[in-house]
């Protein structure tokens, strides 16, 4: 018997990969999506069309939109920034537009150099321009749990914002803990009022690890009826408050306990973790993931040979409990 | 108002040392124990009264136990594997002693290097012992959510086990993940079948972050009415089937969290957050604890300083999300 199913977004590719010092070769990116397209994901957010000069890391978003192999039921998305980001995006034949702002004054002057209200006004005109096509809008509402400068965002703020772009007919948001400050009782209270006041937007959440509370907070989403979470393969992806902090949840580590919890995710874990495995090589360092350190729950492991004596010859292991 | 009272046991100086390489200096032990002491814990696990030769980090037990300061409230345990540890540890006048053994046969016997039934022979002969004074006694059970090397632990097995002491007359059982196997809805049953059947016993949680499951462990654990948990400051405690892998659920994260859902922990972060800085001089190397990196949710950063154009001076945040 199949469980309930949770869709999961990959955004390694861009979530992670713009925060990468080391450029990852486009080929390197084409060949990497192609290996999730497999996967069993539902959305995967290839890349970014924001300026090459701000993102150089995903100054190959048209190479990588053009060459990557489709696979049918994955739907392609893309953050788009503006305009003009929305018509490269466009002219890729994306399935969806992802565009973004923060729900903090703060926060969306720090991170994209505008009021919200400026930038509402710019995403308002992608909107318009994307409307005309049959290409999907989800909006990713940012600090929705709480701004790094601000401190809490009113869930009655959230809910505003919601409002506003669910007025402008985008299909769905993503509320995003941009920065690690969402806890369990907080993001049940958010997600259960969400859910009710907006029951015909696709609602995604969007979880880093900051403080080690992802799967927790993720608990606590399913609990309030969420279905959809972003996730990135390897737990890559920072946040430039926290130098050595983890980022975005654990795609392989989301996908394990999801399925363990009887939720089917229709993600290949031993897939993705084949994946994971050669991200180091692709963006020349460690990544966060433990999951790829320890192995599944059930990937067992042989009982140390034993000694003349009938104990154990390996070192005991000091009475860990 | 205060919330609903949690119950944290700091196990950092004894499961987190004794993985240790580096020796930490006896003095160093004792000052640590003395700041933890005046953190709010409900019980320290000091250290372990096994031979020296076993566990060499741990050599200094008697010292440590003689020198430190007692703090009115905290209960201070050790651990103890036979009945010379036990009078080793009676003679320090400790609180309570915490006795070990595995659920899992092959765990057991690694670990151990006895059989299941030797073990509790053993452990029989210490309570006996340690009934005659008014010093308390917990039994912690490895491997209770799963062996790594025969998998799943029936439910049924594992509260055989808890029978057994219970009578015996232990005060106290300790629900050990011992290599980070647990899940959410596994923890949740197997804690409410356990809180059903032992009323009269002081259960424990024990979890490792191995998979990065352990806030979500606890959340369901305490959905299941468990309020006591082990913990380890700064994530200390390996696992030697996860080389890599992280420890014991971090202290700080764990309180971070509980306080953040309105629990009362009694314990005071700021100064948790404190000891755990410290941490890196006494064994050598980083700690898992992301928190410690990341800081709590809300310490809060100042707007980067503004150009003469308005616009913030420091690079934007690459529209991370």
């Amino acid at each position: 018997m199949k469980g309930q199913p949770i869709f999961i977004h990959e955004v390694a590719t861009r979530d992670g990969f713009q925060n990468e010092a080391q450029f990852v070769d486009t080929d390197d990116k084409i060949a990497l999506v192609d290996r999730l397209s497999k996967c069993g994901y539902a959305k995967i957010e290839v890349t970014s069309f924001t300026s090459p000069k701000a993102i150089p890391a995903l100054r190959d978003a048209e190479a990588v939109m053009h060459q990557i192999k489709r696979h049918e039921g994955v739907i392609y998305t893309v953050l788009v920034p503006n305009i003009r980001g929305a018509e490269r995006a466009l002219s890729c034949g994306v399935d969806e537009v992802n565009l973004v702002m923060s729900v903090s004054e703060s926060h969306n002057r720090t991170n994209l150099r505008m009021s919200r209200e400026q930038s509402f006004a710019q995403l308002r005109d992608v909107i318009s321009v994307v409307n005309r096509t049959e290409v999907a809008i989800n909006v990713s509402l940012s600090t929705a749990m709480g701004c790094p400068m601000e401190g809490d965002i009113a869930k009655q703020e959230v809910l505003a914002w919601m409002q506003r772009f669910a007025d402008l007919g985008v299909h769905g948001v993503t509320l995003c803990d941009t920065t690690g400050m969402a806890f369990p009782s907080q993001v049940r209270a958010l997600c259960q009022a969400a859910c009710a006041r907006f029951p015909a937007l696709e609602l995604t959440l969007h979880f880093h690890n900051t403080r080690g509370m992802a799967l927790a907070n993720t608990l606590a989403a399913l609990k309030a009826g969420i279905d959809r979470f972003d996730a990135s393969l390897g737990g890559l992806g920072g946040c430039p408050y926290a130098p050595g902090a983890t980022g975005n949840v654990c795609t392989e580590e989301l996908v394990h306990m999801l399925e363990l919890d009887g939720y089917n995710t229709s993600v290949n874990l031993p897939d993705l973790l084949a994946a994971s495995a050669l991200l180091p090589r692709l963006i020349g360092h460690d990544v966060p993931s433990q999951l790829l350190k320890a192995g599944r729950r059930m990937d067992l492991h042989p009982m140390p040979s034993l000694a003349s004596d009938g104990r154990p010859e390996q070192r005991a292991f000091e009475t860990g409990v």
